[in-house]
């Protein structure tokens, strides 16, 4: 039996999180089912030893962190297809990861900020802005502002997926791994909460997009958001 | 026999194309000799249909572009030690490869373009100039203006590989692999053409460029800089 913590919004069944759609892309790949339990910013209600979502629980066994997790189940359930294609492979993942976390997510917030800060629970609110507006340096809503300005900045910033996916359908080749999912979580939190659109319709990046939602018999693309009651 | 086209400066030993030390690398890393001929900015006599260093001719095979170069060694030479370890690091390459052709390069460029001008022959010094005065946008002159002040900008623009350098000896992991060779080639063109400092001593990057000049019996350390008569 495994279980996945995961963030959920004020409206428990949208999940947003970019870390967590990693993940659900990942179990989807290894032809795994999860139970899902949603988790809010602020509660403390997770399994002992952690603190963020996602957490896996497998048979008794807790894993945090998104990459861990993956690592966990390319081994643990070794028999489904490969998550990375090999050692080589799982670096890739790791790099990706790493480009999302420190170039792709901070660049995507602030488009977006008012409206994960509206999926926040009224608890948690003060706790998620005084977290955020630390980390972005000033209120969310001037880190919010002119967003339509932001979009050049935004493009430029995707060239590194943009040239990869101009040679090959997916990240990790022609079939996705992993460094799809990981690449992929951001634009999942867009699509949940927001209608902004941050890709040009002839992007290659929004043709990979497409491909992504369409995976695992549209996975990602029923998933539910907050324009859908 | 395998030979190697390369961009050599004014003085033909330097050597200090970044799209050329990937190959230099990873010939190293597959065990492999190769005669480097000297290539000029500017010049015409490459191999027919080629226009851009690095072109490796390997046995009269016609290889050119630096990912096509390293993808025929590991095919070519697959009794060497893998270049990428497995498909999925062949993936890694290409994401690490875009990310030094759009993010590493053009972040380098400005801080030592006129040290780059300085290796570039008489008669190419014209062509040099426009291309790459086209290519920034401004005088070459004015692109290398306070360098100093771009720093901060460049340190986070490295966040990426410094994240998965946190955690591992190399972008491939436990060992080095293409996507290092690839990352690497830009600090080696800084380091064979100018005394600009890029890298904190106490930035993981700064001890993954040690380990880099270090591999192969300092093959990297040892070559020629404009320090150097």
């Amino acid at each position: 039996m495994i279980e996945l913590y995961e963030l959920a919004g004020a409206d428990p069944s949208i999940r947003f999180s970019p870390f967590c759609w990693r993940i659900r892309m990942a179990l989807a790949h290894k032809g795994l089912e999860a139970r899902t339990i949603p988790w809010h910013f602020g509660e403390k209600k997770l399994p002992k030893g952690t603190e963020k979502v996602p957490v896996l629980v497998d048979d008794g066994e807790v894993i945090a962190d998104s990459s861990a997790i993956a690592h966990h189940l390319e081994v643990a359930y070794d028999n489904g297809p490969s998550l990375f294609g090999g050692e080589g492979g799982e670096a890739h993942g790791r790099f990706v990861t790493a480009w999302a976390n420190s170039v792709l997510q901070p660049g995507f917030f602030p488009l977006i900020v008012m409206d994960i800060f509206a999926q926040v629970k009224p608890e948690a609110r003060a706790y998620f802005r005084s977290t955020r507006e630390t980390r972005v340096g000033t209120t969310l809503e001037k880190a919010a502002e002119g967003r339509e300005g932001k979009l050049p900045a935004l493009h430029a910033m995707l060239s590194p997926l943009r040239l990869v996916l101009q040679e090959s359908p997916f990240v990790g080749g022609e079939e996705p791994s992993f460094a799809d999912y990981t690449a992929f979580g951001p634009f999942m939190q867009i699509r949940c909460l927001s209608e902004f659109e941050v890709l040009a319709e002839d992007d290659p990046v929004h043709a990979w997009r497409e491909r992504m939602l369409d995976l695992f018999d549209g996975l990602a693309r029923q998933a539910k958001t907050v324009f859908e009651q």
